[in-house]
């Protein structure tokens, strides 16, 4: 991909494995990166912790917490203390169908709410950290979701109207875990600040045995390493 | 349109015209009417007190009220009380183009929220009072837009993988003011409980100049009817 010198982008920040590499991917094709994260009621804000930590040492041009309460829906295990996020023995046993810790429209409010900044911004370009492969099976993290977003952002603000092209930029959707991984470990990410984890015991260590765990402990065990984050409890 | 009695729907509910009228016609399709508002950091909350009222006159099933604060980005004259809203001598004046009262991504931000909403109580009905005749001229209540939403949805939900399909219902979007006004009033909505100022005075009391206020003021006169809400300052 051609340099974006200083032109601004969007990137949707958890403080996750992904996101994290994401944002580096973003700043390594030159974008000026405005990172953005949510406190949306899930069980725990560890991962924000993660996400500042990680816009810090990736140079973010500008980082920002929205509060958006989707706890107040209910109807996932994580943002609903009550329901038990699912553990496994390994990531054979991974499910198939859609589990638990979907959060009802998740990605489509977030990207919504970034798409509401870009515009504000300036900016025609939005990066979110979603893969097709070695993922929970959510709905809002497959390609044709992300193109269906794309082409109805196009037609939702002033931008579109005067003929600016919005791009939703997915540069992991194609990546195994450890891909993502590796390219991450290429532009420099400290993963070592990320946290994946859906349900983390004391002091954010992560539980190593839901879906986000086992995936992740599968990345880097592929590139012959271990995960430099807390070890499971 | 069949009866579809206690099916749910999510309307949203702004305390305007438009909304109060959209909220009538999905009860009297049979629908049970989950109203749902939001206090975005707007220059005022007259409008939130005149939904409460609608939910209540026209007997909404629930009515909730969504924090989510569009301010913090900036960019309108209706989240930002240092930009003016712009005051006509009447309808014929108003410009041609995008306002500085759009608010970016207001309404793709909410139906956002009414999806994750109406996934939680098992709603595949969303109904926004969207019109693309005698509007603002805003880029997110054009046809093309709702259309593109309904199809970003229908991929976004663990509703739409499970093969139902969600509908955007707009009413409203091929109606003038005045055939708004007189299906409300054929519906029995009060429209003195209801607020369509972008700039309202003191104790909620219309400006009489917005745009606003000017294409309510044209609805009603074309029904040879006085605005029954406070009269203008």
């Amino acid at each position: 991909m051609t340099k974006q010198p200083n032109r601004p982008a969007v990137v949707l920040l958890s403080g996750g494995l992904d996101s994290a590499t994401c944002l580096a991917v973003a700043k390594s094709q030159g974008f000026a990166a405005h990172a953005i994260s949510f406190r949306y009621g899930q069980r725990h804000t560890d991962e924000l912790d993660c996400a500042i930590r990680v816009a810090q040492s990736l140079a973010a041009t500008s980082h920002r917490i929205v509060d958006i309460n989707l706890a107040q829906f209910g109807g996932s295990a994580l943002t609903d203390a009550s329901i038990e996020v699912p553990k496994h023995e390994s990531v054979d046993t991974l499910g198939e169908t859609i589990p638990v810790t979907y959060v009802p429209a998740r990605n489509t409010v977030f990207l919504s709410l970034a798409l509401a900044f870009a515009e504000t911004i300036g900016s025609n370009d939005l990066f979110i950290g979603v893969n097709a492969l070695d993922y929970s099976g959510y709905p809002d993290c497959r390609p044709s979701f992300i193109a269906a977003f794309e082409a109805m952002a196009n037609l939702a603000t002033k931008a579109g109207v005067e003929g600016h092209r919005l791009t939703i930029h997915t540069p992991l959707i194609d990546k195994t875990k450890a891909q993502t991984i590796a390219t991450g470990l290429s532009l420099g990410v400290d993963y070592s600040q990320t946290l994946s984890c859906y349900d983390p015991g004391e002091q954010g260590k992560p539980c190593g045995h839901c879906d986000a765990c086992l995936l992740r402990q599968k990345g880097f065990r592929e590139n012959g390493l271990d995960d430099p984050s807390s070890q499971p409890e």
